[in-house]
C-alpha cells in the first residue's frame, strides 16, 4: 500500500481525495497496489467532512512521516508551496503538483532536486487541467524534434472571448458572466492580462525545448482592450480573436515566446475550441500537428491529471529522469519582435489620406469591413513581416491614429 | 547501447530506420543511452539502400541474436506476423508493432506472453498514427472510469468524406483521387467498407474496458453507399458526415461498439477533423470528453510513434504489467441495437401518403430540405430511440422506399 499526503484542501485538492475513493478499485488495480491519503493538510477547518481524521495543521508530521511516500501538492502559489515541495523532495518523498506558478518558476530547480535524491517531480496538472499532454509530449513525441508549441491555454478567457465572438457580448459583461459562474476569479487580471496563460507555455516550452523559460522573459498581453468591433472585423475575414500562447524554436536553438490574442482562421482547430476547453498544438518534425483538447480547469479534471502522477509513480517505482529540463539565465529566449506574422491594424482618420498612408507604408493591405463601420475608421491586414518591420512601418504612418493591433497567425 | 531489429522494410519500416538516424542526438538523449538498429529484415532487396550492412532474410537469426532486445514489427497482417512476435515474446525480447490488424485479433494472447516473459508489447502505432493515444490513455486518464471511446479512425474514408462534403465530389471519384494521391490502396475494401476502422476500434475499446474486443463482435458498415444527397441533407441539419468508430460501456459492465457513418453537429470537436487527420474522443468520468487530433498515417508519424515505444522499452528497462487487457470469449460485447440515437432517413413513395406515414409511425419527425430534391424525396430526423426500436417502425411504414438510414450522434 502507498501513503499519500495531500498538501490543500480547495477546489483541486478536494477532487484529489474524491477521485482517489470513488475510483478506488480500478484505480488500485492501474496502480499495482492500494493508494490511501493519510493526511490532508489545510489551515482551514472542515467540521462536515467526511475526512476529519485525515486533516492536520503541521506540514512537519507530513515531512517527518515515513510511511509517506508521495505527496500531491495542491495549494497553489509559491509560498509556501516552494518550501514545502523542496524539502520533500530532499527528504526522499515524491510530489506531483498542480501548482502552474510553482512549475513556471522553479521548475527546474525542483527538477534537479527530485533527480539528486532518486524521487519524482511531477506536473501533468499544471497544464491543460484534464488533458493529458506533459506525458504525452514527453513520452510519446520523444522520437520528435519539437518545432513548436502553441494553444489557448487559459479557459477563462476563452469563454469570454466564445461570449464575444458568439453573441457579441462585450468584454466587461461577458467578464461579469464568467465570475457569475465561477469562472474567472474576483481580481480577474491573472486570467484577463494572460499570465496564467504564460505560466504554462513556459512550462510547456521548458519541456519541449529542453531550458527552462521563465515567464519575465516571455512577452504577454491579455485580452482586456479587444472590442467587438476587433471581433466583428476579424469574422470579415473569416477568422476568430483566441488568446494564444506560443513558443517556436529558432534555427539557432533559442526560442521565442509570447502570450497575446491573436486571429486565427476559422478552419483553424484551434478555432474550433470554445468556451472553457483548451487546445494545445505540439507540432514535430516526424508527426507534423498533434491537438490535444479537452476541459483545462476544474475540480475533477484537474484531480484526475493530479491522480494519474500519483498512480504513475506507484507502478513505476524509479526516477524518470528524463522529464526534466536545464535550467537558464533568460538568455535562451529570444526577442519576440523577431517573429513574423500578418498584423490586423485599426486605424483612424481622414479616410481618403489614411489609405494613401496605408498604401505608402503597407503596400497591398488587405482591407476588411464591419456593419457599422464609421467613415473614419479603417482596418486592414498587412502582409507577413517581423514586429520590428511593423513598428518601422507604423512610426512612417501620418496624421492616423492606431487603435488596435492583432497578430494573424496560421495554426 | 540498446541493438534493435526491424521486420519490414515498407513505408512504416523504412521511416522508423530513418527517423532513429535523423533525430539520434535527441533520441539518444531521451532514451538515456544508444538506440542503434542491427537489422531490417525483408525478402525484398534494397540495392540503392544505404544500409546494406543491416539487411537480413532469414528471421531466425534475430531471434536467436541475444544482443537484440527490442524488435519493432512494422510488417503488417497476421501471417508471418503473429509467429515472429509470439517467438521474439517468448524468447525475451520486447516488441513494438504498427500493426493493427495483428493487436485486434491476438492482442490479448501477445500482451499475456509478454508478461510472462517480462518483457513489453507496446502498439502505440497501431491507433492513431503519430498521434499519442494508447498510452494517454492508459497512464494519463488512469484515475478515470471511460465511459466512450469514439473517433475519425481511418483517414482514408475521411479524405473521401471531406471531398464530398466541402467539393461536393461523388464517392467514386473522391476514391478515385485518394488512390491517385496514395492515401487509398488499389483494393481500397479495407478502409472503404469500415475494416481498419473496426480494428482500431476493438484496441481502444478493449484497452479503455479491460477485456479484448474482437473486431467479429463490432457491426461495421463503410461509407460507399453515401450519396451526395445524403451529404446534402445532413448540411441542412447543420451536420456533417464522418465516419465514427464508438465503444460504449453500459451499466452492466458489457459494451456496444460499432463503425458506421454518422452524422455529426458541425459544432462538434470531431465534426471539424478533416482531410486524412484522424480524431480521438476519450470520455472519463473525471475528465469529461478529451480529444486527440493529428495525422493517423503516414510514414514519419507512424514511425514516431514506433520509435516513442522503442525510447520508452529502452529508458523503463521494466515490464509495463498494467498495459494489458483480459481475453474475451467475445460474450463482452452486447448487441449493438440496444444503443439509443437519433436517425436520419431518406424515402422515396408519394409524398403526401408518406408524410401520413412517418407521421403514424415515428409522430413529430423533423424534415429535411435540399436543393433539387424529388417531390418524392423526403427526409427527416427521427426522436432518440435504439434501432431495434426503429427497425419495428420502419416495418410499419407501408408504400415507401427506404433509400438511407443514418445515425445522428452527438459528440
Amino acid at each position: 500500500m502507498v501513503k499519500v499526503a495531500v498538501l490543500g484542501h480547495g477546489t483541486v485538492g478536494s477532487g484529489v481525495v474524491e477521485l482517489l475513493l470513488k475510483n478506488k478499485k480500478s484505480i488500485e488495480s492501474r496502480a499495482g497496489q492500494e493508494i490511501e491519503v493519510k493526511y490532508i493538510l489545510d489551515l482551514r477547518d472542515f467540521p462536515d467532512s467526511p475526512y476529519q481524521d485525515k486533516f492536520i495543521k503541521d506540514f512537519n508530521i507530513i515531512l517527518q512521516d515515513p510511511e509517506i511516500s508521495i505527496v500531491a501538492e495542491v495549494m497553489g502559489g509559491l509560498s509556501p508551496a516552494f518550501d514545502y515541495v523542496r524539502s520533500l523532495l530532499e527528504s526522499g518523498k515524491s510530489v506531483v503538483t498542480s501548482n502552474k506558478e510553482l512549475v513556471a518558476a522553479k521548475g527546474a530547480q525542483l527538477l534537479k532536486t527530485a533527480n539528486q535524491h532518486n524521487v519524482n517531480f511531477f506536473f501533468e496538472a499544471s497544464v491543460g487541467g484534464g488533458i493529458p499532454i506533459i506525458r504525452p509530449m514527453h513520452q510519446c513525441l520523444a522520437a520528435n524534434e519539437i518545432s513548436e508549441v502553441a494553444g489557448i491555454l487559459n479557459g477563462t478567457t476563452n469563454f469570454i472571448l466564445t461570449k464575444m465572438i458568439e453573441e457579441q457580448m462585450p468584454f466587461d459583461q461577458a467578464l461579469q458572466l464568467a465570475q457569475q459562474l465561477g469562472y474567472a476569479e474576483r481580481d480577474p487580471s491573472a486570467d484577463v492580462e494572460g499570465h496564467d496563460a504564460c505560466r504554462k507555455i513556459c512550462i510547456l516550452a521548458s519541456l519541449a525545448f529542453g531550458k527552462h523559460v521563465y515567464p519575465h522573459t516571455v512577452h504577454t498581453e491579455g485580452i482586456s482592450r479587444l472590442s467587438l468591433d476587433d471581433v466583428a472585423y476579424a469574422d470579415s475575414f473569416d477568422g476568430v480573436i483566441k488568446l494564444i500562447g506560443r513558443a517556436r524554436r529558432l534555427p539557432g536553438g533559442k526560442i521565442v515566446a509570447a502570450v497575446y490574442p491573436a486571429i486565427l482562421s476559422k478552419h483553424s482547430q484551434l478555432a474550433n475550441i470554445n468556451d472553457v476547453f483548451n487546445g494545445i498544438l505540439i507540432r514535430g518534425d516526424a508527426t507534423g500537428d498533434v491537438v490535444f483538447y479537452g476541459r483545462g480547469a476544474g475540480k475533477l479534471p484537474t484531480a484526475s491529471a493530479v491522480v494519474a502522477d500519483i498512480i504513475d509513480i506507484t507502478k513505476a517505482n524509479c526516477t524518470s529522469k528524463s522529464l526534466s529540463w536545464e535550467d537558464s539565465s533568460g538568455d535562451n529566449v529570444e526577442d519576440y519582435k523577431l517573429s513574423p506574422s500578418r498584423f490586423y491594424l485599426k486605424l483612424q482618420g481622414d479616410p481618403a489620406e489614411a489609405r494613401k498612408q496605408i498604401a505608402r507604408c503597407f503596400g497591398d493591405a488587405e482591407y476588411l469591413a464591419r456593419p457599422g463601420q464609421p467613415a473614419d475608421e479603417l482596418a486592414f491586414v498587412t502582409e507577413e513581416m517581423t514586429e520590428h518591420e511593423l513598428d518601422r512601418r507604423l512610426e512612417e504612418l501620418q496624421g492616423v491614429q492606431l487603435k488596435s493591433m492583432i497578430r494573424v497567425l496560421d495554426y
